[in-house]
């Protein structure tokens, strides 16, 4: 069993680092689609929420929020979507997602396949200063 | 703005009362190729994680975690999937569902649009018996 966190490589290939909350790895998705950002609990050898500790959970959850707050204000967000699903790369990992009603799978889950065309740089950098000043608002 | 949480009946429509945890109310769906429950806040008119105080935020999680590992070793899964979504129905709900790998939607998520059967009387009883065995184990 490993003993120190590493990342999953596929969860690192469509995915930029933004920072290191005081759990959880943040990271942007790069799709043009939806606001979307990936929490990862960085504690070795972890797939369910259930495997952390009770104060690690509360961590989780209180990071998720701030990020999912933060979104669904900068980008004017319908509904949040935060979800730990894990079946195809088993490394906790927390989906928080931003929707709006009439987005190209509302009102299904985002997973269900559509077309995932990445951001263009100029959308890279809108999109990441968002996900960077809710970052940087962690208290 | 409500001030009394009630129940929105489109969750109860295909799911029937366990018991309230002491956040939540907890519901078994009734759809035979999932167990899957819901964890519903007993507080009105919220629609998201991050509405909640931080305090029920940790509640959430704590009892999201304690069904979602009762389930997990009592139908022997491969995967547990949690998540609040809500864009169908935006009172705040947290599904916790039991996966195996090569399940009907595996490694999909269950949202995606599968035939929902739902449990007969026999099979109900068996399933809801594991989750009030949960329920109860609630310290």
């Amino acid at each position: 069993m490993a003993t120190e966190f590493t990342l999953d490589p596929r969860l690192a290939g469509n995915s930029r680092a933004i920072g290191d909350l005081p759990l959880a790895h943040l990271r942007l998705v790069d799709n043009l689609a939806f606001p979307w950002v990936l929490l990862i609990p960085r504690r070795a050898a972890i797939r369910e929420i259930h495997e952390l500790t009770p104060t690690d959970q509360s961590h989780l959850i209180a990071e998720a929020s701030h990020v999912a707050a933060g979104m669904q204000a900068a980008f004017k967000a319908d509904k949040m979507n935060v979800a730990a699903l894990g079946n195809a790369v088993p490394q906790l990992h927390v989906h928080v997602i931003a929707r709006w009603a009439g987005d190209i799978c509302w009102p299904g889950p985002i997973w269900a396949g559509h077309e995932e065309r990445p951001l263009s740089a100029c959308q890279w950098a809108a999109r990441e200063s968002h996900i960077r000043a809710i970052f940087d608002a962690w208290r």
